[in-house]
């Protein structure tokens, strides 16, 4: 990787501000919500589901966002794009992206739109249950992808959930561009599979034709390539991308390398696992990390690991530990 | 205690959202801080300080706003009294309260003042450092109280962080004339040395006249009568009140009755001691709830002991279990 750069890594996506509430199984049938995953909602369902939610705790979010944060907190150089409203959560949602040391040119001019929200629901099993009201972040489009900052990231990245307006899309094509013509990487959450699933073409053509590393897990890197047989979706994903890590849950991860070698990566143990929300985020900052200092694939999948586990046994999706400390960096 | 009274508790307080950051001690000096203590800030402090912190947590708090959730995870009956902005965290504010079961009017008619903000640091040793910036909170006075609310409750209870303003004294005043008048109880937590010592002849004035049951810790009690000896401000709050609730830690809590008579009570082991905000407003509630239920003094307190161990294991000021439950009352 090219060292010169003064940043490591520039993510772009939805930003939102996490409201955190637990409930029990019951509470997903009753307002309709899908475990496990992430749903668009209009004002009009946010209030309602809002409303019927318990007591929460609000701490700033957004997948990509919380990428960048476990980078910082291993010690990478990280810039984060993306809107929030001049508004209570913009602020809030400014200070702790700038607080844990990531670039952020902060609140768009005024308008009446507000900061995006995503209500999570954590379940007894650990599980989160998203639906996101995406607010101002939903006018992310092309003019708002600052060039310069891109170009001068080792590592473009960009969570797949940008996927569901046509405007962001147009974002992160524009800036896989300016990362490429600049000689950097450009790396891809898949996000969620029912993401997956809505636009698949879309992912499918930019995975071919723009992204060198895809960060997925295995129900996402399936319905990418339409099949259930594991095996074949990697050797479809080794066709396509310099390095593809998937995520396993539980059972740790694989890097699977464009030469088709696939190195398995265990699990960090973790004593209770409390809420699964930024488990993707963080494995994928501590593999963004490694792959900005040149570590081998199997020990960006190690890092990732230490990531994912220190955030899943907490709520919230953000490390509330140091992460190079943890990986045994510093 | 009259059961026939449609609520339990009604509390009085400054609505604030708390922002919660974990720092090490050297912070606390580098911002002027007094370990422990509460203190206000204006805007300009509240800028600045909130730009120092790290990352952080917002969540609903108020000194009297925590203790009528914690009464109500008793299975009580409760509503507030406090001041919220029509802004993003009013909201956050009005929605936890209400999810908890607890009776809010909701935020005020339109002010350009923003909802208030307490800047919680939590340090190693699990203590809290707090510089609140009152902002729309400070509007409250008299008008606000609503006399039927008050006469509708067993129990009329506030903090005595409104002591800083005359124009919450006054509301104070009128609120335990009204309860008074309609046969309830009236109950005051001292909250702060610091505030107590401020104020010590207010203070005094108010317990000696209108203060049937008095929360306080052993530092507070002693400012409040000017006496390093605590058994002599035992034998003097004995001649004031009706009970008087000292806290005093891992060491537990004393409850005095007027008789002369002290009731030692044990604390509830805590695993581990993760932040201690809230937890004096948490053992005011299991006592309170206690005492709705004419139960004897000291297994108010043992109610008491219960919450504020519960609130102590984890970061945040108010519940995340349920207290009947886990005092064995259901």
């Amino acid at each position: 990787m090219p060292s010169s750069k003064p940043l490591d890594v520039v993510g772009i996506g939805n930003a939102l501000v996490d409201v955190i509430t637990t409930q029990v199984d019951s509470f997903l049938e009753e307002c309709s919500l899908t475990k496990g995953a992430m749903m668009l909602i209009d004002t009009e369902r946010a209030v309602s589901l809002y409303a019927a939610m318990g007591p929460g705790v609000e701490m700033s979010g957004g997948s990509a966002a919380n990428t960048m944060c476990g980078v910082a907190s291993f010690g990478g150089r990280c810039a984060y794009i993306g809107k929030v409203s001049n508004d209570q959560l913009g602020e809030v949602f400014a200070h702790d992206l700038r607080a844990t040391g990531v670039q952020f040119s902060g609140p768009s001019p005024a308008t009446d739109i507000p900061t995006g929200r995503c209500l999570i629901v954590v379940t007894p099993d650990a599980q989160r249950t998203m639906s996101t009201y995406l607010g101002v972040s939903e006018l992310l489009g092309p003019d708002d992808v600052d060039e310069a900052v891109v170009a001068s990231a080792q590592v473009l990245y960009m969570e797949g959930y940008l996927w569901d307006r046509p405007e962001a899309m147009a974002a992160y094509r524009k800036a896989a561009a300016v990362a490429h013509r600049a000689g950097g990487l450009v790396s891809l959450s898949l996000s969620d599979s029912f993401c997956v699933d809505r636009h698949r073409d879309a992912f499918l053509d930019l995975v071919a034709t723009e992204v060198d590393v895809l960060f997925a897990n295995e129900a996402e890197v399936c319905a990418l390539y339409g099949t259930e047989k594991v095996s074949e979706a990697y050797s479809k994903v080794a066709e396509h991308c310099d390095l593809a890590a998937i995520t396993l849950g539980s059972k740790g991860s694989v890097v699977v390398e464009r030469s088709g070698d696939v190195h398995e990566v265990v699990a960090d143990p973790v004593p209770e696992v409390v809420d699964t929300t930024g488990a993707g985020d963080l494995y994928a900052s501590g593999f963004l990390y490694g792959l900005t200092r040149g570590l081998p694939p199997a020990e960006c999948g190690r890092l990732g690991s230490v990531a994912a586990a220190e955030v899943i046994s907490h709520v919230g999706a953000r490390p509330s530990a140091n992460l190079a400390r943890l990986a045994g960096l510093d």
